[in-house]
C-alpha cells in the first residue's frame, strides 16, 4: 500500500519536503495553522509566502486539522518553528499512534527548557520511533531538485533507514546516522554561528575573516556536542560542517541574512521583520549561551552573538573581539585529538 | 636592528605579505624574474598585473637579483608557483645562509616528484630553519587588512614562534601549528576540492551541492593525510577547514575560478588562461591523483576532477557520479573516530 504522510508545518521546508515525497507518489497531507494560506494555496497550488516558485503536485494535500494530518498517517514530519514544537505536538497527542514514525526536520533548541526536540517528542509521546533529518538542505533548492545530501538519525537503525528509503531521489542523497544527539545540536548551533558569518559581511569584511569565524565555530559546537554525549565526528559531516558551510555562505539562509542586517547596524527586530521568517539562530543563541554556561563551556563566538543580540553590545566590537584574542597555538582546547608533537 | 626579509616571488601573495611586513617597519625586498615588471613597478609603486588596488610602501624594494633578495636577510619568504620552486632555491642555494629563517606560502605538490615543499626545501637547503604558513587569507583582502587568520608551522618550536611575531599584527593574527605535514597538504589539496566545487557553480548546482562536496573534500583530505604522517586535527583547523571554506567560496580563489569555467564547458587550457595567472589546484590534481594511488586511499572527489582534467572525462557525468554513489551510511569510511552506535 501507498505510504502516507502527514506534515506537520507548511513553511519553505514543510513544503520542498512535501512536493518531493508527493513526487515519489506518496500520499501526501500538510497541516496549516492557517485557513486563509490553505484556501490560497489550494486555488493557486502554490506556496506563495515560502515557496513561491514551486508548484504542489495533485497528490500533496492540505489540512488545519491536526486529527486528519494524523489518521493513518504511516509517518509524521515535524516541520514547525522549534518554540512552537510543544504546543503543536500536545495537541496532535490524541492522534498519534505508537506504530508512526515520526521525523523532525526543524533546527533549534527549546528556549524555556534547553530541551532538544527529540526530547520534546520523548516527553509529549514517548518511546516512539523518531527519527531526525538534517544536513546542507536549503528548501528553495530542494525544490528546484538541486543534487542535495542529508541524513537521517535515529537511535533506532530500522528507523533511520525506513526514513532514508522514503525520502530518498536521485538528487536526494540520504545517508544514516545513529548519533541523534550530535545531528539535533549540528543543526541548532550553527544557526548561531551563522549569524556571526552574516554580520561579519554585514561589516563588510572578507571571505578570509568570515572563514576563520566558521573554522573556530565548528569547534566550539562540537566542543559543547561532546559534552552532551554527541560523537565528535558528526560535527565533521553532512549535519555539522556542511550544514554549517551552507548556512554561512548562502543567500537563501535566513540566518545569515538577519545577520548581515544587524551588521549593517539594524536594529535585531527590524532585521527578523525584514527577514519575513522564522530566524532559529535568535533564539538558539539564547539556547546555546545558557547550554554554555550549564555545560561549563567555551563559546567565544556564541558568547559575542548572545551580548549583541540580548545585551545590546556593539555589533563591531564584538566581532573584534573574536579575532585579537590571545590564544597562540591553534589546537589550544581542542577536544577532537590531541596534537602535541611539540 | 631592523629585521631584513627577501621575498622570492612577487605574485599577488607574496605582495601583499610584503606590503603587510614592510607596514611594519622592516626591510623588504621582493624578486621578480621580469625586469620590465620591476621597472613598471618602481614607477607605478603598484603592481598592477598581481594586485592593482594597494600602494607599495617605500621600504618595499624590488630586484631580480637572486644573490641581492638573499643577502643578509633574516628571512626569505617563498612565494613562486610549487612547480617552480625547485629551480629558485636552486639559484639561490650558493647565497642562502644556515641561520636564514625559509617561509614558504605556496600550495602544491611537486609534481614530477610527488614532494611537499618542505621536502623539496630539505633536499637543496638540508637542516634549514623552515616554516609554513598557511590558512584561509586572499591576497586581495589582506592587502586591504581585512581581519585574517592563519598558521605558522615549523617542526622548530621557536622557527614557528619567531615567524608568527614578524608577521602578526591587530589585523593578521598568526597562530602556530607543529604539523608541517597537515599544514602543506591542507593547502595544497584543497586547491583539488575548490576545482570541483567550481564545476559544480559551473553546472549551476545549488549551494546545498557545493556544500556536500566541501564535506566529502575534507574527509577524503584528512585520509591521504593522516596516511602522510599528518594529524587529522590539522585538517579541522584554519589550513584545513579554514582555507578549503574560502577557496570554494570566495571569488578571490583562482581554482573555483578555473572550475566554474569549465563547469560552464570551456575547455582546461582556455580555463586557465583565462584565469591569467597559476591555477595551482590543476597540477596538484595530478599529485594527489598519483598519492592517492601511491597511499591507497579512496579520494572520490579528486579522482574524478583528475579524470575531467587530465582523460578529457565529460564534467556533468564526473560530479553526477559524485552524488549517486552508493555509500549508505554517513561514516563510512571515516578515519578521524569510531562512530559505532548502532
Amino acid at each position: 500500500m501507498t505510504e502516507q504522510i502527514g506534515i506537520l508545518g507548511g513553511g519553505s521546508w514543510g513544503t520542498a519536503l512535501g512536493i518531493l515525497l508527493a513526487n515519489k507518489g506518496y500520499g501526501v497531507q500538510i497541516w496549516l495553522r492557517d485557513k486563509n494560506q490553505i484556501e490560497e494555496m489550494n486555488n493557486s497550488r502554490i506556496n506563495k509566502k515560502y515557496l513561491p516558485n514551486t508548484v504542489l503536485p495533485s497528490n500533496l494535500k492540505l489540512t488545519n486539522d491536526l486529527e486528519e494530518v494524523n489518521y493513518k498517517k504511516d509517518l509524521i514530519v515535524l516541520s514547525v518553528g522549534t518554540q512552537g514544537i510543544r504546543e503543536v505536538l500536545e495537541n496532535s497527542k490524541p492522534y498519534i499512534k505508537r506504530d508512526q514514525v515520526i521525523v523532525n526536520v526543524s533546527k533549534g533548541i527549546e528556549n524555556k527548557t534547553l530541551l532538544r526536540i527529540s526530547q520534546i517528542v520523548e516527553e509529549i509521546v514517548p518511546n516512539s520511533k523518531y527519527a531526525i533529518i538534517s544536513g546542507p538542505s536549503h528548501a528553495e533548492e530542494v525544490a528546484k531538485d538541486m543534487p542535495t545530501t542529508v541524513v537521517s538519525a535515529s537511535k533506532d537503525k530500522e528507523v533511520a533507514e525506513y526514513v532514508q528509503d522514503l525520502f530518498i531521489t536521485p538528487s536526494f542523497r540520504v545517508y544514516t546516522n545513529p548519533d541523534v544527539i550530535g545531528v539535533e545540536l549540528g543543526g541548532a548551533l550553527k544557526n548561531v554561528i551563522a549569524l556571526g558569518a552574516g554580520i561579519s559581511d554585514g561589516l563588510g569584511w572578507g571571505d578570509n575573516t568570515k572563514a576563520a569565524l566558521m573554522t573556530r565555530g565548528i569547534f566550539e559546537m562540537a566542543r559543547l556536542g561532546e559534552k552532551m554525549g554527541a560523537q565528535a565526528s558528526t560535527f565533521l559531516g553532512l549535519a555539522g560542517i556542511g550544514d554549517l558551510i551552507v548556512t554561512c555562505t548562502s543567500m537563501h539562509s535566513r540566518n545569515r541574512r538577519a545577520g548581515i542586517l544587524i551588521g549593517q547596524g539594524i536594529k535585531i527586530d527590524d532585521a527578523i521583520r525584514q527577514i519575513g521568517m522564522v530566524v532559529e539562530g535568535i533564539k538558539t543563541a539564547k539556547s546555546t549561551f545558557e547550554l554554555s554556561k550549564k555545560y561549563n563551556i567555551n563559546m567565544p563566538i556564541t558568547e559575542e552573538i548572545y551580548g549583541v543580540i540580548y545585551e545590546g553590545k556593539d555589533v563591531k566590537d564584538s566581532v573584534s573581539n573574536l579575532m585579537i584574542r590571545d590564544r597562540k597555538h591553534e589546537m589550544e582546547n581542542i577536544v577532537l585529538e590531541n596534537n602535541n608533537l611539540w
